[in-house]
C-alpha cells in the first residue's frame, strides 16, 4: 500500500518537491513519486490515479509551475483529497502557479499551500492520514513540540549573533 | 460527535460562508458554526479549538478576508486539517485574504482554496473525511456523477439561449 | 463539416462568449457550442474533441474564469489551433484566468486573447482559416475596410457631442 | 516563399527568441528573422510585412518586452496571424509586456502566448500551418508522441536522484 | 494654428478625455479632437499627425485603454511631446492601459500621467506651451492660486459637514 | 491643547476619514481636521504643521488616495508620529494609495494602517496617546473588552441566520 | 525597564532586523530581541508580551515574511503600539508580508512601515518615545538634522562622479 | 542659464539618471544635477527650484524609487514640466515608484516615463524645448533617424548570430 502519491510537472520540479520527500520518509508514510504532465501526459496522469487508488493512495500532493494545471487535472479524476503546490517561475514570480491551482471552481477543490513550500504539503497530507492512524498522530503531535523547540533554538542564534 | 467546524471573521462573512453549511446539509456532515476573530477574541479560539477536538472534530474550515489571520491562527492550535476560505474585500479584491491565507511558513499548512469559495471548503472536508467514512466516500462519489449532469443541464441552457 | 469548435466552461460564461457566436455568424463559418468543464467533465472534453476532429473541425475556442484550464486541457488532447479566452471574475478581476489561459508550458501553446473578448477569438479563428479558405479571406478583408469606417463614425459621434 | 516571419524588437531579445528558430527549423518550415521596432521603425515594419505576405508568409511571429506594441502594430497591418510573444523584463516582471501583448481591441486579435515561451509561438505556427499542410500535422503529431516519451525520461530523472 | 491635438481610442473614451477639453477651453488653447485608432487606421493616425504638425500642433495628448498602444504609435511619428492617458477597463482596472502607456523603450518617450486623468494631460500640455507663451504662464500661475483657493473651500465643506 | 491632528486630501475623503473622528470622538481625545494638499498647498501643510506642534499635537493622521504623498510630506515636517490613511481609488483599488504611503525611505517613516481603514488610525493614535495618558490607557483596555463582546453580538446573529 | 521588544518570526530574518537593533543603539533605548513565531510557538508569543508590559515596555516591533500574522497576532494580545515590518519572500516579493501586515480589521491596528525597512520601525517606536520622553526627542530632532547633511553628502558624491 | 535640472532621491540613484546626462550632453542641453529628498530635504527641493526657476530652467527631472514623492513634490512648487522617473527596487520591483510618480491629483500633473528609463526623459526634455529651440529640434529629428540606423545595426547582429 501507498498512503501518499507525489506528482510533479517536471524533473526541474525536483528541487522544490524534495522538501515533501523528507517529510513524509521521517514519519514513516509510504509514498510514490511520478513526473507527469496534466498537457503532455494527460492520459498518464489518469492512468496512474486509477492504479494509485487501487494501491490504496489516501492523498495526492502535486506540484507545478506556471499556468499549473496539475492538481486540478488530478482533482478532476479523483475524490482523494488533491494538496496543490505552486511553484515559482521566471517573471511573474509564480502568480500565475498559485492561481492557477487555488482558483478551482465549486465542485472540485484543490488544497493549496504556500508558494514552493512542498514540506507543508507533505504536513499536511500527514495531519489528513493522522485522523485515522494513530501513528502519523502521534508524529504530528511530537513535531510540533520539535517546532517550538526549533523556535528556541533560532533565538539563541539571534542572541549569539548579537553578542558578538 | 460534531465533525466539521466552521469558524468565520464577522457575521458579514456569513453570505460567503453559507454554501459550505449547504453543502455538509447535503451530505449529512454535523458542523458547528462559530464566529470568532483571531485577534479580537484570540482566547476564544483557542478555547474553541479545545472544546472541538475534544468533541471529536475532524476538519476545521475559517473563512476571513483583510489580513486574513483566522485560518492560520487555528492552525497554529490543532493538528486537525485546516482549511482556508480567502474572502474578497473592497479595493484590493481578496489579494490580501489569499496571500494572508495561503503562504504559511514551513511547519504549519493551512489547506487553501478558491477565492470566497466556501462550497469547496465543504467538499474539500468531505473529500477527506471520507477516506475513513462510508457514507461520505459514497456521497462524495454521487456527487461527481451529479456534477456531470448538472454540465449537461447548463449546455442545454445555452443551446436554447442559442435558439432564441 | 463544422469549422470552428466553441467550448465555454459554464452557461454563465455565455454572455461573454456570444460576441464569438456573432463574428462566426457574420463570415458564414459553421460552428458548434458545447459548455464541457475540464474538471467536472474530463472525458467528455475529450470525447468532444474527438468528434470534432473527425468532424473537420479547424480551429477550438474555448472561453472559462477563474483557474482558468479549460483551453489547455483541450490543448493537450489535440493539435488543432486552440484559441483560449480568460473570463473575468470577481475579486481577482480575471487575473487568474489570463495566467492560466496564457502561460502554458513548452509542447503546448495556446493562443490567447484578451480579458473577455471573444470577437477576437472568432476573428483570430477565421483569419487562421483564411490561410486556406478564399472565401474568409475576403471577409476579413472587407472586416477590416468596415473596421475603418467605424472609426470614422465614432469620430463624428464625438464631434457631434462636443458641438451640442 | 517564406512560410513564417519572426519579428523581434531588438537584438538583445535573440535569447528569447532563439527557441523559435530551433523548433521551426526541426520541422523544416522556413522562415526569416528581422530585428525592426513598433516606435523606432515603424514604416520599416509595414514594409516587411507587405513584401512578406507578397513572398507567401502564413504565420508572423513578434516577441517584444517592455510596452510590447510590436505583435499589436504588426496585427493592425495584415490578416495574417500574428503570434505575440510577451517577454520579461526587469523591475515589472514582464508583466507590461503580457498586458500590452494580449489586450488588443475589438478587431485586432494577437494569439498570445506564455511569457518569453518562443518555442510555444513556433508550435502554435507550425499547428496553424498544419491545417493545410500535411508534413507539418505529421511533424506535429509525432512531436507530441516524443512529448510523452520527454516526460518519462524526466520521471526517470527524478527516480535516479531519489536513489542516489 | 491649433496648438493641441486630442486623440481618443474611441468614441467610448469620450467621457474621460473631456475634462483635457474643458482645461484647454478654459486657458484659451485652441485644440482639435481625433478619434482614431493606432491598429485599426494606423495611416489615418500618421497622416493625422502630419497635418497637425503642418497646422502648427505643439503638443499631443492621447488617451486609450487596454493595450494602450495609441499614444505610443503617435511618439513613433512626430518629435512633438506626446502625453498619454492611461484609461480604466473592466477586469483588469488600467493596469494593462498604464503599463502599455508609460514602458516605451528608450527612444521614444511618452509623457504618461494618471489612470484617466485626462485634466492634467491639459494642464501638462499647457504647462509646456507656457514656456514659450506668455498668455499660458499666465494661466497656469492663477491656476495654481485657484487651486489653494479650492483646498479651503474643500476644507469649509469638511467643517460643515462635522458641524450637522 | 489639541491632541490629534487628522489631515485629509480632499473633502470627498470625509466619508473614509469620518471614522476616524467617531473613535477620537467616543474616547475623548481633543482633535482639529484639516483638508489640505500635499501638492496643491504645501505651504498651508507645513504652516498647520507647526501651528500644531505649538498647540500640542501628539499624532498626525493623514489620509489620501492615488499618489497619496500627503502623509509622507507632512512626516517631513515633524518628528510627531505620523499614521497614514491609504485610500480606495477607481482603477488599481487603492494600491497605489499604499505603496506611495508605505514604502517611505529611511529616515521619515510614515505608521500606515489598511485601506481605508480610519477608524484603525484613531485607535492606534489614541494606543500612543495611551503610553503616557491614563485616561486614553482605560478607554483602550475596556475598548478590547468590548471588542470581545461585539464578536459574541456577531456569532449571535449568524445562529439567528441559521435558525431562520 | 526594557522600552522596546523586537519580535521576528526567524532567525534568518535578523539581517532585515539588525538595523532596527542599530538604530536604538544610537539613541539609547533599551530593547531587548525574541525569535517567536505566531503560528509555532503562539503562547510563548503571548507569555513574552506580558513579560514585556510588566517590564515597562513601550511599543513592540515585528518583523515577518510570507503570510506575516506575527504583528497582528501580537497587536491582539496588547494595547501598546505594534509596529510591523513586511519581510521580502522569493516569488511573490514580500508584497504578500506586507498585506497579511497592514490589512488589520477594525480594532487591532498595526503600524506598518516599509518592505523589509526595519530601520523607520525603530525610528518610528523612537518617534512615540520622544512624546513623553525628552532625550529621545532631542535625539530625532538632531537625527533630523544629520538626515539633511547626509543628503549634501550624497550629493557631493555624485558631483564628484560627474566630473571623473 | 541652464536648461534642464536633474534632481535624485540619492547618489545611489546615479547608476540609473547617468543615461539622462548622457543624452544632455550629447544634445549640447546645458543641465545641472542635484541630490535632493522631498522627505529628509523639503527646503533644500523647494529653494533649488526657485534658483533654479531665476537661473532660467525650463524642464525638471525627478528620479526616484520607494514611495517616489520627489517628482510629484517639485511640481507642486513650479509650472514648468516635471518629468518623473520611476526607480526600480528590492521586492516590489518598482511598481510602488510607478504609481507614486504618475497617479498625481488634478492640477498637478507628473509626467511619467519607463521604469528606470532616465535616458527617455532627457529625450522628453529635448522634445519640449525643441517647440522653441531650433537647434535641439535638428537635433531630435537627427536622433530619429540614427535610431532606425541602429535597428538594422541590430538586425545584422541577430543575422551574424543566425549564421554562426
Amino acid at each position: 500500500m501507498t498512503q501518499v502519491i507525489i506528482f510533479m510537472g517536471s524533473d526541474s520540479d525536483f528541487d522544490y518537491m524534495e522538501a515533501a520527500i523528507e517529510e513524509l520518509d521521517k514519519c514513516g508514510i509510504t509514498y510514490e513519486v511520478f513526473v507527469a504532465s496534466a498537457h503532455r501526459t494527460p492520459e498518464r496522469v489518469k492512468k496512474l490515479i486509477t492504479e494509485s487508488e487501487e494501491n490504496g493512495a489516501e492523498v495526492i500532493i502535486a506540484g507545478a509551475g506556471g499556468a499549473a494545471h496539475l492538481a486540478g487535472v488530478i482533482a478532476s479524476h479523483t475524490i482523494l483529497p488533491v494538496i496543490g503546490v505552486p511553484l515559482p517561475t521566471l517573471g511573474l514570480g509564480g502568480a500565475d502557479a498559485l492561481l492557477a491551482t487555488v482558483q478551482m471552481p465549486r465542485g472540485i477543490p484543490v488544497a493549496t499551500v504556500g508558494m514552493g513550500n512542498s514540506a507543508n504539503s507533505a504536513l499536511l497530507a500527514i495531519q489528513i492520514i493522522a485522523l485515522h492512524n494513530e501513528k502519523a498522530k502521534k508524529y504530528m503531535e511530537n513535531y510540533r513540540l520539535q517546532l517550538k523547540e526549533k523556535v528556541i533554538k533560532k533565538h539563541n542564534n539571534v542572541i549569539k549573533r548579537m553578542n558578538k
